[in-house]
């Protein structure tokens, strides 16, 4: 148990900030051993630990925790009080909502030194509500939305759309968060031109024509 | 993107502790830029955005987050962790329990630059309990009360006490948060002296006699 | 209101740590009127106030607030984010998850100046999960489990797995957090070698023979 210099950590951070864009609030700590990918904001009081990996873009709001080598994709918003736990992953393009929470520990006990890390994988382009807990061992799908509040405790098929406690299926919805209605056969359209196909496997998106 | 200076900071704070009689924790980080109304106390890593405005004898507790332009009335305490995002406006004497949160965007994702921004009204004397979700597009009635973990997804009237997830009508509360039992004409008392009508518009206070 | 003096505090708890091996990183604030157990590792932004009693061995994780007067075992874990109220007790080998919040107050109003605190008594080895809410005046019982995401209403016998909103009652769980399955004479084993007894009474714990 180390305490990271204070000293060493900024003189490696503003080496970091003239090199990448990367913006670091002068309360945030970022282990010297994290990467940290261009034009990302960090903000006050924000703390990433060892070995982690954050993308491009990314916005790593107020309070948020990264723990030790947890890998996060580019263009990811991270908002106010968000823990990101180890054995959790971020794709591209994901939203996790104020304070909202993953774990890692299915049956956490003070007293047991070693637990069974059970993974957290969240694709790109979901999106995860306000004060949502996603419980450790899940899979949320491309361009699925979680709503707020909500407690996950099982798999979100792509484009689905999720909430309430514990959190179920309602619906999908497109990229850009509208709902999908489905024709005769099985095609949705969305107001940015978008098309998506439902069949038993689920939902796909058409790449526009 | 710019960093406040802290010696600019701290340089108007002193200048506003003298004047108005406001604690600053040494870890709060205020806007010069927003205004914040005497006897009020802020505190550990609180934050305050530019043109916020907070009203007298208000209580900011550790870690909350004050949104760009949000509008916070007389007498408010807002518990530990709380983020009242742009588009809220708080009236007088609200209280926001520990880590609840409003949201701001019905339709969050990460790759989306401009959003519909739903306002969120909190009239006055309303409590929110600890965790409640609250989102946007609502109006929290006066001295309604919404109960701890609720998920509030639709308006609450006047004096309501709502709880659950999604959060539903249970019952009518008074000022002091006594429950209320109306009598045959639609009248309640409670023990603080008030008087309380229902009618089909809902509930109002009589003043005391 | 007065802020303690930066540099009193450092030259106390440089002395702590020389003396107890705890550990408080430079961001967190302890109370000059607080004592904290050896070993006990205190980090970023946490805060703990007057009077507090914090136990051997414990870890306080960022963000934790622990306020005045409260009582916490040894061998505790308090996740990220937690907020312990007055009125709140901790016994030994607590588990909080991270987010997880005690209330202390049934009917918070902004404008009251005092309140009824309603105590909360935590027993030995019980764990709640993350984001969990305590609404004030309950006993968590011995090694019980609160799932992420509850919000818990009143009391929980020992080794009892509650949860939902509100939280209720889904079977018993050993020391080792494993479910217990009784046989016909009450007598459940689990994969530690532990015994337990189901009577009317509840469930105990057979000591190792």
């Amino acid at each position: 148990m180390k305490v990271k210099k204070l000293v060493d950590q900024n003189f490696i951070l503003s080496k970091l900030n003239k090199r990448n864009n990367v913006f670091i609030h002068h309360t945030a700590e970022v282990s010297e051993n994290a990467t940290v990918g261009k034009d990302t904001r960090i903000w006050n009081n924000a703390q990433i630990r060892e070995n982690c990996q954050v993308g491009r873009e990314c916005v790593i709001s107020k309070d948020v925790y990264i723990d030790i080598g947890v890998c996060i994709g580019n263009r990811c918003k991270i908002q106010n009080g968000v823990s990101v736990y180890r054995g959790v992953t971020l794709e591209d393009d994901v939203f996790l909502g104020p304070h909202m929470t993953f774990t890692n520990d299915l049956f956490p006990r003070a007293f047991v030194a070693d637990f069974e890390l059970h993974t957290t994988l969240v694709r790109k382009g979901c999106s995860v509500g306000a004060h949502a807990t996603i419980v450790c061992g899940v899979e949320l799908g491309e361009y699925s939305m979680i709503g707020a509040g909500s407690v996950v405790t099982r798999n979100v098929p792509p484009f689905s759309l999720f909430y309430g406690n514990p959190a179920k299926f309602h619906g999908y919805v497109g990229c850009n968060g509208e709902k999908l209605s489905f024709d005769d056969n099985g095609i949705a359209l969305t107001a940015d031109g978008k098309k998506y196909k439902l069949s038993e496997a689920g939902v796909v998106l058409y790449e526009n024509e």
